[in-house]
């Protein structure tokens, strides 16, 4: 092995304590990694009566994350919450993550170590093990490609293309914070502490809020809002072939560092609040929040294809996708 | 989304007939992918009794192929079949593949035409569904992560670390061809034909053999070829803590193009033949060949951590793993 995947591979063992790869626990005794680091491929376990989830998402220097503005930290908490929060808007129950790096050579190892650390001190947090992947040397930056496999009761996956005219539409949280960090980041004027802008640096993923939503048959269908409010409704209307009626006054602003409310656009249209818009129908009662998280109804799906916003005047206005493109100016 | 993201899924769509995600097919009419492209995650379905088999690969650009060597087919074939052979050393069955792929602003589409052709082409041979994954807009070349999920039998699945001393040591086809084609494209003497330079343009993952040397119960133990003999034998012997012994003139060399056999080197060191290398008791019947591939004996496992080579005048020498790192110089 060339050094740095042999490094790689040495560092990821010993803070997964998966050194040994678990072979057959015959005991069947509920961890779903039955083989981890170390074959051809890992096995898993799923649930009985339980169907599979699976997405990848990539975390590209340049694209997804610069590392002057992010701490290697949140680059791994990023990359993780990425994969985590697609599994939460199924509903699902996060298993496994599997881990494709590519290193430039001269990459410091501290920054590797604090890259590792953020992504399992939340693996850690939600109970999933680093399973496997993928290391190589990078030509350009660090490229990572995060898999996160998760589990659900067979059939009951909350998917996008189930929402139905006359449902009301929720979302968690507070929205734009990301976008608004973003902005002060890109402005250049200050030094920020990620930890007092946490929706940028570490955003939360809602595994318990969507675990509930499909296990207490609230949600008709849920997306996460990594592109924006915007992009993601129009994807779950498209998915669902409906419309939506927003609510412009209804949206909860997020607040950033010491500041007031972040400015509507952020709102609207920012990517990467890893917050789940969701549906349900009209008389099912939507606690206001979960898992101690704010839960606030922001509109209703229409029959007809429009999306729309409704201003606080009471005027409607087309709400179009602006499609969320990470910071590429 | 960004344009050429759309115009990707678009592609993908289309040509994987995947366009609308199958939602659930109530009937279970076997298909393993109940969503797919097109939702937050993917929903698959393992069948009963079965565990799930999960492998990651990359396939980046001035790392894993060059585009004026390789052509978009070849790119896309074996970036499946890196995939696709780690799911054969474990003697399990393929289901789906999901992509992460970024490409520059400025590759021409019918590059990517070609990458998905390719990677299409081999996983209908092998009925895998292409049922998600990642697109982004790449800041320095293309760079792709294969993920393919598969199932096998619970507790089934054949690993590097069950090999015992004296079971005998068999690969599969014939060794070398990838790594002395690479030779000849690194030496730019003449352009190649892909067609007559096959085991390196568009090798063949040896899904039939792993499944039939599981189901029949003859591996113990198994890998496949990546990294060349001498590496990847280096890691089964290293997960099965034993050694072994390697007869020399035993060693299958490939042919390529119209040439004599490869110089030993290639087969001894080169990687990237996806050949499957796996350990079998002395008294277990192994065929001749399989899914008409040759198999052949190549050394038996040995007690000591040693891995020699028996020369063809008798002597044995050390047989030290090389550590393929592809083209890099």
């Amino acid at each position: 092995l060339p050094l740095p995947e042999r490094a790689l591979i040495s560092r990821i063992r010993k803070q997964t304590r998966l050194a040994h790869p678990l072979r057959f626990s015959k005991g069947g005794n509920g961890q779903p990694v039955v083989v981890g680091i170390g074959d051809d491929a890992s096995v898993l376990r799923i649930p009985r009566n339980h169907e599979l989830l699976v997405t990848t998402d990539f975390s590209l220097e340049g694209v997804h994350f610069r590392r002057h503005w992010h701490p290697p930290e949140s680059v791994g908490h990023r990359c993780l919450t990425r994969g985590l929060s697609d599994i939460a808007a199924m509903g699902g129950n996060p298993m496994a993550a599997f881990l494709s790096l590519a290193l430039p050579a001269k990459l410091p190892q501290r920054w590797v170590d604090g890259f590792l650390r953020g992504l399992l001190k939340l693996a850690k947090r939600f109970n999933v093990q680093l399973a496997g992947g993928d290391t190589a040397e990078s030509p350009n930056g660090v490229l990572a490609d995060i898999v996160v496999v998760g589990s659900v009761p067979r059939g009951r996956a909350v998917l996008r293309s189930a929402a139905r005219p006359g449902d009301r539409i929720y979302v968690t949280g507070q929205l734009g914070g990301s976008a608004a960090t973003l902005a002060l980041l890109r402005s250049g004027k200050r030094k920020l502490d990620p930890k007092s802008f946490r929706s940028h640096f570490f955003p939360a993923p809602r595994i318990e809020i969507g675990w509930n939503l499909r296990e207490k048959r609230i949600a008709t269908s849920m997306i996460d809002i990594s592109d924006g409010l915007s992009t993601d409704l129009s994807h779950l209307c498209e998915e669902s072939d409906c419309g939506a009626e927003i609510w412009e006054e209804a949206i909860p602003r997020a607040r950033i560092g010491k500041a007031h409310e972040v400015d509507l656009d952020f709102a609207l249209h920012g990517g990467e609040d890893y917050e789940l818009l969701f549906t349900a129908p009209r008389k099912t009662r939507v606690p206001d929040t979960i898992a101690g998280i704010q839960i606030t109804e922001i509109g209703q799906i229409t029959r007809n294809r429009r999306i729309m916003l409704r201003r606080p005047s009471g005027a409607t206005v087309k709400f179009e996708p602006r499609g969320w493109e990470h910071f590429r100016s």
